[in-house]
Formats: C-alpha cells, structure tokens, sequence
C-alpha cells in the first residue's frame, strides 16, 4: 500500500470504529482512559526516548527555545497523566435526551445526544496534543486521527502505540485512534479529501497551518485561530482593578492566544488611570506601543502604527489606545479584533450590559482577566482548544462540542396527514 | 466596479449590516417582517410580470414540467405571505442566556445566543425561497446574501427589491438583505471566496451544485444533501400501522428529501406481512424493486440491482430488502443511508430502544412516517432547510440554528490566579 491507500485505510477502519464507539457504554471509555494512564505509565522510558530523538533532531535543526519546550515531553508528563484522569471523572454527554416534547398529534419529539464519528486533529509540536486530544474525542464517543507536527513525529508514534494498546486491552475497536503514519505532508492533504470517512477536522497552530486546511478540506474545518484579545477601561474603571486584570491578563502566560494585546482606554480617565496601568506593565518589561494621546500621557510608550492594531504579539509587547467612549472601543475590535476575547473593566451598569449584547466576541466579560477563556476556567472540564469560527461552537470546546444532536421520534402510528 | 467588486462591496456592506442586526429589537425584525407583507402585496403584478418572464423563458428553453411548477410563484404566493406572517409569530432565540453558572470564585458564566452575522444562501430554482430565507435569516439577527437559480432570475431582483423597499422603510441596513445581482456563475465563485465577510453557506439543491459549495467554498457550509430514507419493518410491526407508515412516507410527497426510498423488513414476516405492504404500494402505481426474498413472495417485484440500494428515487419506485434481523437492518442502512431520516415499525420495546440508540442519522424515529422529519412538524415553527451535515445543526434547521453562542463574563476583579 501507498501512502495515499495507508491514509485512505485507516480513515476507513475509524469510520466503523465510531458506528460501535458511538454506543459504546461510558465505563467501556472510561476503562479505556484508566488503562491509557497504566500503559503510558509502563512504557514511560520508551516515549521518553522516541521524545528525545525528535528534541535532538530539532536542536540540530537550530529550531527556537520556545519550539523546543513544546516538544518536550518529560515536563508535562504528569500534567498529561492527570487529564486523562480528569477526563475518565468527566460526565458523558452521549445518550442525553432533552426537549423532549409532546407534540399536539400525541407524537413524542426530543434531540439526543451523539458523538460527530470522526474526527481529525492537525497540530503542531505538542506531542502531549496526541493523548489530550484523544481522550477527549474517545470519551465523547469518536474515533480520532492524529496528526502532529513532523518535529514531533516518533513522540506521536510512541504515544499512539501506547493508546492503542490500551484499545487492545478494553476491547475498543482497533479503527478508534489513529495517528497517521507519515511525516509526509501529502499525508495531510489525502486526510482533507476524505470526507466521506471524516465528519470534522480541527487544526491546532499558526495561522498558516489553519489556512492551509481551510481552503483545501472538502470536510468541516473548526479554526483555532488567533486570539487578539482587548481590555477596554470604561470611564469607571476602578483602578486598582484594572491593573491587576491588565497585568494578568498580558502576563500569565503570553504565548496562548487568550492574551491581551491591545489595550483601549476611555479619554475621561486616560490622564488618571492610564499611567499607574502603564506604569505597571513597564515594570514588569512589557513595551508599550501608544497611539498619539497614549503618549502624550505615558512618555515610556513607544508611537504605535496602524500595524500594531490587530497584532497578535505573543509577547512583552501591548498595543494601547485612548477612545471617546464604549462606541468607538466597540468599532475599534469590531475592526481589529479576532472576535476571540474581550473585557471591559467598569463600574457602569449601561456599560456592561452594551459590551456583553453588542460584542459577539466568543467571550466577553465585565472585570475579570481575559485568562478565563478557557474550557476548564468556564467549567467544561477541559478543552480540546478555542474555537474562533462562528459554527458549531465557539470559544472554548469541550467535550459536548465534539457531539451533536440527533432527532428522536417516539410514535405509535402518526402520519403527517 | 465589475462584477467581483460589486459582489465584495455587498458582502461587506452585509456584515456592516449583521452588527446593527445582531442586536436590533425583535420588535423592529418583526416589523420589518409586516412590512414586507404589505409591500409585496403592493407589487404582486409587478413580482408576477418578473416570474412570467422567467417562465417563458424556461419553457421556451424547454425545461422539465417539474422545474416549470419549482418556477411558478403565482400558486405558492398566499403560502409566501403566510410564511412570512409566521416567522413574524416566532420567538426571537437572539439574546437568550442560558446555563448561567456561578463558578466557584464568584466569576458569572453564562452563554448567550448570538446571530451567526452572515449568511449565503445558494438555491437553484424556487423564487419563493428568497422571500422565506430572508425572513428566517433575518428573523434570527442575521444578514444574508441571496443566490437563486439563474432560470428565476427575474423573479429574485422582483422580490429582493420588495424585501429592500421593506427594510428601508422600517430602518434596517440597506445591506442586510442582498440579492446577487448576476445570474453569472462566476458570482458564486467569488461569493465563496469571501469567508472575511460570510459566516455561513447553506447551498440548497441537487448533489451537483452541493459538492461545487463544498469543495470551493473556504467559508463553513451546511449541506442539505440526499435523502436516501428507510423504513424498516420488524418481527412484531403491526400490519396495519405498517402499511399506513410506507404508503404516506412514499405518496405524500415523492420529490422531497423525507420521502421513503428503501424499505427494509424482517425475515419473519416477509411471507405474513410484506405481501400486503407491498401490493398497497403497488395499487398506487409504485414499482417494487426487491431482494431475491422479496420477490419470491410478492411476483410483482421487479428484481433489485446494487444499484438500487443508497438511490434516491424522488419517484413512484421503492427498494425492498428483507433482512435477518434489526443489526442487518442498520448494517444496511449504515452502508447505503445517507444519515437522513429512518424509521422502524415495531411493537418490541428493545427494538425501539435499540433502533434510537445505535443508529446516528439525523431523525430516526419509532412507528411513524417519514414526513415528520419537517421543522415544522418537529415543532421549530420553520425551517430553512434539512442539514445532512453533523456539524452545528443536523437534521431540520429552525430560528435557532442560524445562531451560535458566545460566553458571557460576569466579574468583579478575578483572576486566574
């Protein structure tokens, strides 16, 4: 078999393991995570090496510090552990029948819940994807494909086979994970021409990755895309707060694509407050990058161009910007935003209710850090990533978003008439 | 400005339009819903005029009487209007917050629903789906872009300016609600291209034009693709129930993607009950294509070829199989279904149970026709159409599936942390 017949293959074999996945009881999954811990846990030594060959490959490549800690595995290695764990204590959602309803010719109509059937992930350097990802998709009752970054590659091999030997073990069907067994990149393009065997694919990465996949797959794409994220500071703004969810907000952690990047600050407090929030982030070395009236107030700030609006930095670096009022904020991530995340920090009950009805970013929040777009901090118990296209789901996923909703019919011989 | 301009400047004049919409009052849609009642009656012979235009032309083309009857508005006109005066009935999903949970440090989470923004329809030759798509799309705080079949073209202008005049006179955005101003086929191409602009493509039609949307369109699409539907009769379907099922799920309506194309049975009674069944049918004019089995015990049968299985007939003609038992039923069906709508016909409670539970198309459903699988028979007030894709919305779509939810933030300072 070619590469091509390889990948068409295994597409094949997970669409039937999904049809007995999909009813497959929850303890049956369960069992299958439980088992997953147990096996990783017994061949540890064995993944950790496969990691080591892809980390040594990688540093001879001369790729960046920051590429190199995804890679690596050793460091997340009971991260990852726990959230197979977490995921087995998670609910099922599979099987859920709501509204379910009488309707005026005695026929009872109600929507059940059902996984997607299979589903492909297309990421890059985090080895530790392959194991979160497949948990969630497994206990969500789908058949999964896996296919990392080709730095990657043996870690993503080495992690499969452990995964499938825990199938092996709870007797789920072999079809039901699958990590494409290339690096090839054509391996990637025969996976978006199948879609008669896959329901949805999601691309974890860069925005060229999620393009690329987006104008060539004939299946259902779910973007993860880029995350420029704003704080607004209404005119009453508190300052104390603001600082602290400004600071946070840029600082937790600021390569994930919930990170502030562009700052926006009501005129009335931009003498007021604007500097001690300013004055803030410069201690902690974050550039500031001011549009005119920013500089006038804060002399530290770097002039911003038109370019900075809309960047997602990833970085010690945050756009900033004075406003008239909540409109012109509103009109300014309408245009430069990524509908990701969005905060207003106020104290004006007017204010608050127009951010949450006029913004329809995928989160939108009064006072808090814009670090709480994410499926475990909004309480879905985990995510399989951030979702910035409209359908389906958007924001954070979790697993009830790696299902859908099935009619069901209960009748005793209705006709429409 | 050419055509590729004039296309890009109303798709983005339509996602202006779908901000002002996304929170416009259900009292001004609903207005604007009246209103274009009272226009289009005001312009009844001039939308005629346009309709007889296109019907000429097709004739003279020498175009099917089915398609001629899709063009002719005159006889669908009052279920046009009411159709309209319906939707204007519906609650408005927009705005709607639900599952508004506290979470542990006093952060407010809740998820409210949201207009997509906007949204393509392309159709190919019922004009009246112009005037009911907008007013579902619109209804539910979205723009749309209209792409009607090139034989209704003068149909479409007629009736997009009356839907226009409506919403100029009720204050809505002039952009939202555009009718593609070119029957040329290269205004479809560029419509989607534009997934800056459009949210979502919903292509309504024959399998043709749904794989083109599919394989070029880089914006999300809904499919409303074939309906290959079965019923299926088991050991214990009660005659009588049974016959009166098949008969309406194939006569009512043979040209619709909810009628009966293979009917399946099980081996127990194919000698006691399938005879009658069959020669129901059979008196009103269907021909039977059967299984080996089945025509042994009924002689009218034609023999049944591959072929017949997983076709879509839209005609007085109806696949039979007999099976061994309920799993060769969904074996089948899994093999040749299109994930549409399929039914059984049974007394036994395990059968039921089992029938719902394992197989995943979009409405199954226990002793009862296939004609329910209608969102106005399932109860969501309308539909714009039949989803055969999992992703979003599977099955009938109503109001509420033209909308997505984002997360709403309720805070006084958190962080993370």
């Amino acid at each position: 078999m070619n590469l091509n017949q390889q990948i068409e293959a295994l597409a094949a074999d997970a669409r039937d393991a999904s049809r007995e996945l999909a009813s497959a009881e929850t303890t049956r999954k369960n069992a299958w995570l439980e088992c997953a811990v147990a096996q990783l846990i017994a061949v540890r030594e064995e993944i950790l090496e496969a990691n080591r060959r892809d980390i040594e490959a990688a540093q001879a490549k001369g790729v960046s510090a920051v590429l190199l800690n995804r890679l690596r595995l050793e460091s997340k290695w009971d991260a990852m552990l726990d959230g197979l764990k977490q995921v087995a204590a998670l609910p099922d959602p599979v099987g859920e029948v709501s509204e379910l309803r009488l309707r005026p010719n005695g026929l009872r109509v109600g929507r059940m819940r059902i996984p997607l059937g299979v589903i492909a992930i297309i990421y890059e350097s985090r080895p530790n994807v392959t194991v979160d990802a497949a948990a969630l998709c497994l206990k969500a009752g789908n058949a999964v494909i896996l296919r990392g970054g080709s730095e990657a590659f043996h870690s993503n091999q080495a992690l499969g086979r452990a995964l499938q030997t825990a199938a092996t073990k709870t007797g789920l069907p072999a079809g039901a994970i699958a990590v494409a067994p290339s690096r090839a990149r054509s391996a990637v393009d025969q996976l978006l021409a199948l879609d008669r065997y896959i329901d949805l694919v999601i691309p974890r990465g860069g925005n060229a990755l999620v393009r690329k996949v987006r104008e060539q797959s004939t299946i259902p794409v779910i973007a993860h895309d880029a995350g420029v994220c704003h704080i607004y500071l209404d005119a009453t703004a508190d300052p104390k707060l603001a600082t602290g969810i400004v600071l946070e907000s840029k600082l937790r952690q600021m390569a994930v694509c919930n990170a502030l990047e562009t700052l926006l600050c009501h005129e009335a407090i931009a003498e007021s407050v604007l500097p001690t929030v300013l004055g803030a982030l410069h201690e902690q070395d974050v550039e500031v990058r001011g549009c005119a009236r920013t500089c006038a107030v804060f002399a530290k700030a770097k002039p911003a161009s038109e370019a900075d609006w809309g960047e997602e930095y990833l970085d010690k670096i945050v756009a900033v910007r004075v406003v008239a009022d909540l409109d012109e904020a509103i009109a300014h991530i309408q245009r430069y935003g990524s509908d990701h995340t969005d905060i207003i920090v106020t104290n004006d009950y007017g204010s608050g209710q127009a951010w949450l009805r006029r913004l329809n970013s995928a989160t939108v929040g009064i006072n808090c850090s814009t670090g709480f777009a994410d499926g475990y901090q909004l309480g879905l118990g985990a995510e399989i990533g951030i979702s910035t296209s409209k359908l389906h789901s958007f924001g954070p996923m979790g697993l009830e978003e790696l299902t859908t909703r099935k009619f069901v019919l209960y009748g005793d011989g209705q006709l429409v008439g």
